[in-house]
């Protein structure tokens, strides 16, 4: 709420056009509706053009199907991640045309047509293990309406996979970088390329790998400029800030 | 080296446009110049219209000078993080023109007009001494041609400074949210714009904060949307990557 | 045992009104039952008003019982917590009026009645898969005679939410906050309310969240004051403290 | 800001004893003082009955100045903690009524007259290296009004020396109980005590003691219910929250 | 071997009455069986008195049962520690005599007969849950021929139960304290008896508790001095030390 | 691609018996087959000798047979580390010459003859449960060629059984020393050998263990020199850093 | 107080020969003199034949200095750990007669005839830099009557230098065995005698050490059986447990 | 000492050509010489060619001067590590051949002829402050006798450095690479040559860097093969296993 929508609406008393109880609810305002165990924004949409994300993981099945149900009621697109193939089966029995992406355990429901950017996201694996982190990165990104390229398995490992996809690598208006074990891709790619570089340390790996902590230092550390880190396997997390900067007018 | 370019070399091969010892310079190339203890990338400036940068710590005085008189022969413009107050003497008896953010422990030497951008980078910070942080990010953005707005001691402890702030906090292109202690402010604002936030973790605290680890942790696993993350006190890396991103046509 | 305890018993035994075994025992008293495997303080209710509670995790289902069947012939109220649902079936079979507090894996029984303190708690957390700690505080405090408010869902990312029951959260002689992932409400809460925040950090999240250690950093780091923080997912120790100060008269 | 306070602005404005302006400035309003590197929180002593305190570490000593000199100016009562002696000396310089307690590292100047509590807070130690944390609890609770009994040097290994001061301990309304090393200490008086207690781990040890995790640690775990814990060394979290419980009413 | 045994085998060689092959085999001697997978020592318990332990996790049920059989051959008393049920039954099948302490997980078949010490051991719990370690450690130390008293459950938050015991506990030649969660009874203990406390964290609990480093660190740190520490659920390592010091001549 | 290679293609070109296509290919190649999921190096064994190896664990079944396919057209020899039973048995059924060494949960298939070195690899383990990892690191160096020597259960708490085997030890031209619990074994052969030592930490052992993290820092801060370190569990790597060595012309 | 002296009390008590003002203070007793900053446990040497020990650390030098004189009033011997060659200065102005073990940083005054032990105490150390912890052990032990042999500078990696000395340190009734950087002395030592071992990791390292940590958990971690763990750097707990284990009758 | 060594003197004995006692000071052999505060290794050099090293941190300038007496005496070259400029200065008092290496902190005395081999050893560092850890390594090396090619400053930050220098680094027989930060510089070779790769994390860096512990576990879990790992900062171990590498014939 702006200053600006506080005099409009200050005016409109002064001018008695709205009465002191309305414009009270206004100003305390609760655009979300109460669910007891949750509060689901309504107005995110409208606000901000993305449809409210529904994290599964911790919640019962039963939590999910009526915070689905609501917002299927509003008529938006609709994306749940971390769920598990049980929930998706409860959730296609009642909306058959819901979608489920194996690889990165995310529930799709399009219910508003989708327009995709020109500009593109590219989204880099360095491993085959590291793909559905990277998937659920893709799954954001294309709901929320932007145009996605996948270059998957081009580790430092064996440099010159790497160097044959570098122009479609770079082509990209930002480019998420998918890594576990040592992740060093995201490092290596900052100093080949001009477009902030979004890196996702992935768990894979073993020994002294930390459950991804290795990953996640290294990507920290990088010398290269040009590289932010969010959280060891938040492909959502990367997806959504990329296409923050993706669809920058 | 994109395909194109190796195609035009081959073609000036085939042509006899150029000899083949030439070419095979061209193919090897050496875009740096070899300093024994440093290599210095001379075309960096050119691919991508970013200055070389010298990180000072970690190498003498004399290896700093050296490299700073290479780059001045070069008529770019100069930036040296995490410099000491010394080094910043013997540069100055040197360049008059050198200049010494102190609380960023930076020198700069302009030796280039910058055009500012019209769009701008908001950078907060939670406290007070957050500041060095924060202005360190703002002398490179600003080195980088982008213009800055800078909004201190705005941190959740006192949320309703925060919220006089908003609008011009909002305004930025992409923000950079600089926290010490418990690091909540990116999460915070994560959840009140819709623009990415570069989010800074400093070592400012005691105790279990473990020298910025307690920060750095807050943002990494920021249930808000929106937040990517750089090194522990990297001012640096926080104000490359939103020039990049406030750059972007 | 008070020095005038001490003297009263002296005092007995000098005036020959108690013998020196019957001094000795009541000296050296031994205020438990000896079960082998544990030790049931039998005094506790009589000293601290609060029943005996039994930590299940760790025993076996007939050490639980056993510890139970003594309690129950002591007529006191009962909380098993961290209970499994196997446990309550034993119980059950044996103790018809055994309550099972899902979410919070409690056991309860009710042998006296409880009365319910004019000022409340608020327990609060920030998301829908922190409930089940918050339970486990409701549980204890309400047990212990104390008056809740449960306000769910309000965290950070979304912070209107929190605006919208901030004078319900208020009211409260003291706050449970709880949350997991970065685990920034109770330092938000912290700087806007003035009553004691007692922060419970869970074990909600992945990646960097390291099972709960990002949160727990996260509140001991708090600049706000007035926060003092309980182990992770330990809704009890919440319910606990806050219940004794409530009820401070 | 309550919704009363909301309602009578609005019907201010209805019956337009209030101009749109004034309403307009109430609304956004900016409780602090702008000083470019911090902004100053005005209203808090009148909301919360407490001064502003300022954390001088992190601070240059110009910055602590101008602070102090600001509150000096509206007449409240000043704590600066974690100051040097250097920033005393210039201090006093100045205000030459500021005081300082050496070991605490905190400047008290007193503008208000300040009513002590009845009831009061105990402030244990486990040991004598201890004292400077629990210092800086004691300055902090008297200056916000608490009388302070200080019990120092009882930690449980030579547990008879806790035992001899039980009765003042236990008389307190709140304990804080600081302490180092292993950190036992809250955790037996826990089970001693039916007042709630604040734990303070110190950074006092060496080795595996880790700079206090250690202490923290134990006294996450103890179990003993009635027992939060503050960040290491943070005596002032530990006074502050103390007096927030002792002054319940 | 000592410097005798060598000057004997050398007499020996000289004087003729051990030809040169003879003695080269005793100076290389191999005092083991060799099994491919393992090598076992069989002269231990003629040089120690100990029966060789099996540490059964990480070996298959056919190299254990091997291991067995060889033992078995040599009369020794036979322990095996951490062995599943799944195991027991295996060995039980073939050696009907085969005994399973269920908590301590341990398998002890007896070849020969015990002769107890005349001192005891004391073994100490915290909690109820501690009594699985214990038990290892009362296994152990028996089978090595000592007398053991248990006592459990006298963990610190309820230090009365501990004051209760505390003659037996101080009659031991040696104490075994064993505690999980936050770990503060061998430092209670320490400062009450002047007896070596062999501390034996266990990593019970829950949240910071970490597996057992809490307790550890606390055990560690303990400012009470006679205390060493092993780790962490390490009952065998407890008896085995405890057995050493109690059958000191 | 040498200096060398790229004058010759350039040469071609420049004598027309190259056209630039063909060229640009070969300057741009691709040595690699593009399955989506990941990308298979064809080359790598011309160029090093060693044939491809697949990392099992994180590629689904499916993906692991694809890639399987795809080398065994080209004749190569494969190996496949931490694969599981079921895969074995999907590969057996296409591949009847697979074979699976159960304790490294290897598949290998032969397809080339392969010739042994002269010279060998010491294989060492410090007890029974490290022996999986040992095993990796055999058949790892066995399928690129080299001679290997095992000898298990040497550890140093018997250290008479390491010097009964010690000449066999020190015969190799490189050895590998795995060990888990406190790792000290390659730290002991150092000082008794002149031999480079790969050290293998594994995760076997428990409490402060901390799956292997034990081993590795005793590894990494030997205070004997000759010692280099793999990843915990890292068989696999140790026998290809010990194949490289130990092929040294 | 034992059961017996309690009993004694009663009885005077009972027959009049106590009053019971004075027996209340008898079992209230306060066997410790108040000093404000600490509590100086006057009886203990009458209870365990030990002088009271400061550990200076933390405390200020008025500090030390009173309790010095304090405990020389009682003439007692007097052992200052962790003193400062600054504090044994102002010790030595006012008592001449004492010493200062600069290795140790120990300050001893010896007040009454230390007779010492027939058993003696090894205190083997891996490298010379270990001799300061070893040497604190060797002061410590001696104070308290023991016998001491010292063998330095025996590590792992040159293991016959160990060997060498074997019959020495096998010679103890206890093993003091002090080891930094990987810390695998002790195991070794544990496997070749039957003496229990007080293993005392030391911050003597660099790197990967982490000050100490990594010898910590190599010794916890021994599988070597008799081995028991203190803190980092603490020889005065080694000494005192040893000179516990050796003077068992 | 072999089995072939002692049938010899076994055989002398028998034949009367040796007596028993110096045959047992044989047997037992002391090849060092004891200092006290240290046992030098005398027999080292003429073992393994290699001289003995002095690690000269945690030993006072007398004890460093004694044992390089010692050496001197005996004719070997010195190589003492990690030294001071202050001991520097008192050794070339002493000794004026020694010189120092100031980067590495190295002092070097050369006493014999040293010839260099054929093949090299490269050195590699990702930065400039990298430097002083590859120059331990380089005068290590050197000393015995290993030619080396220093490569500086080639991190894959600008990659194109590193592939300019790519014919060099391969030409070693073994590769030295030294990186802190994110220390990926290993992990990239490691696919780009067929050559070991001796990895050196340093600890040059800043925030989540930790001292080093981010390169370093980047380079563990390196998923090129043919890495192994020293500890942080030992440029010494590098040199050592990498001359034991080239020297292998």
């Amino acid at each position: 709420m702006t200053p600006e929508d506080i005099r409009n609406i200050l005016e409109a008393v002064k001018q008695g056009s709205q009465d002191v109880d309305t414009a009270l609810e206004s100003l305390k305002e609760l655009p979300f509706t109460e669910m007891g165990f949750a509060k689901i924004d309504n107005h995110r949409q409208l606000r901000t053009g993305y449809p409210e994300v529904i994290f599964c993981a911790g919640k019962t099945i039963e939590q999910a199907l009526q915070i689905i149900r609501l917002m299927y009621g509003q008529h938006h697109n609709i994306l749940g991640t971390r769920a598990s193939e049980e929930l998706y089966q409860c959730v296609k029995k009642e909306f058959p045309e819901a979608e489920y992406n194996v690889a990165a355990r995310a529930i799709v429901i399009r219910r508003e047509e989708i327009l995709l950017t020109d500009s593109y996201i590219s989204i880099v694996t360095a491993g085959t293990a590291d793909i559905p982190v990277a998937e659920e990165a893709a799954v954001t990104a294309e709901l929320f309406g932007n145009r996605v390229e996948r270059i998957f398995d081009v580790g430092v490992a064996g440099i010159h996979r790497l160097y044959s996809r570098l122009d479609l690598i770079r082509g990209g208006r930002v480019i998420i970088a998918v890594a576990g074990m040592e992740g060093a891709l995201p490092g290596v790619l900052g100093g080949l390329v001009d477009k902030p570089v979004i890196a996702v340390p992935t768990s894979v790996g073993y020994g002294a790998n930390f459950s991804g902590l290795s990953a996640l230092l290294t990507m920290l550390n990088s010398c290269a400029a040009g590289i932010s880190v969010v959280n060891i396997d938040n492909g959502f997390g990367a997806g959504y800030i990329a296409s923050l900067i993706n669809k920058i007018k």
